[in-house]
């Protein structure tokens, strides 16, 4: 299970993917395969989450890693430049690294 | 504490803000306020997690309601949307809604 919270020693990559529908399923089994063959295995790998847009035409990997340099390091993985590439012919996308400044949850939600 | 699972029953609003570097920190500032004064208090709320782009120049709130039908009335709300108008003369935003698919963890990893 991922966490989302400020206290939480991660910085978080939240990658949004643009995407013809008809190629929505398969980019959501490229990024699953990709992380589970190649993310989760990198030094630093903390999580990763796959959305998929509702409207057909986005999918999201909320990542988090243990720190920036980490996730620079992966970047320069020759394999995971493999997996990238092919991500590349299927999606454009926008990777951004946040820091989690504020976190809020109704006091009276049951998340499960 | 906010929790990302496939099991999680919510939609998540997954919201992209671009905006200058000078504007960011007023950004972050708004949509705690707003997340505060009028999100928390909709029906269907759930949570939001308010994002700083280590580059200055992004902001994402990851927010989940009970359903979509929660999100899209809250858009309708009066005083959302006066909140939403404020922020538009900051930022660009791309808001979509998302479901959880697939969600992996380092069994090693301590979150906090």
């Amino acid at each position: 299970m991922t966490t989302i919270s400020p206290e939480n020693d991660v910085v978080t990559l939240i990658n949004v993917f643009t995407v013809e529908p008809e190629h929505q399923q398969r980019l959501v089994a490229l990024l699953v395969e990709a992380t589970e063959s190649v993310m989760n295995k990198r030094p630093g790998y903390v999580s990763a989450n796959i959305h998929r847009g509702l409207d057909g035409r986005h999918v999201v990997n909320y990542a988090q890693w243990r720190s920036r340099a980490d996730f620079e390091a992966m970047l320069q993985d020759p394999e995971a430049r493999a997996h990238m590439g092919e991500v590349a012919k299927l999606a454009t996308f926008a990777p951004y690294l946040y820091a989690v400044v504020y976190s809020d949850a109704a006091s009276s939600a049951m998340q499960s």
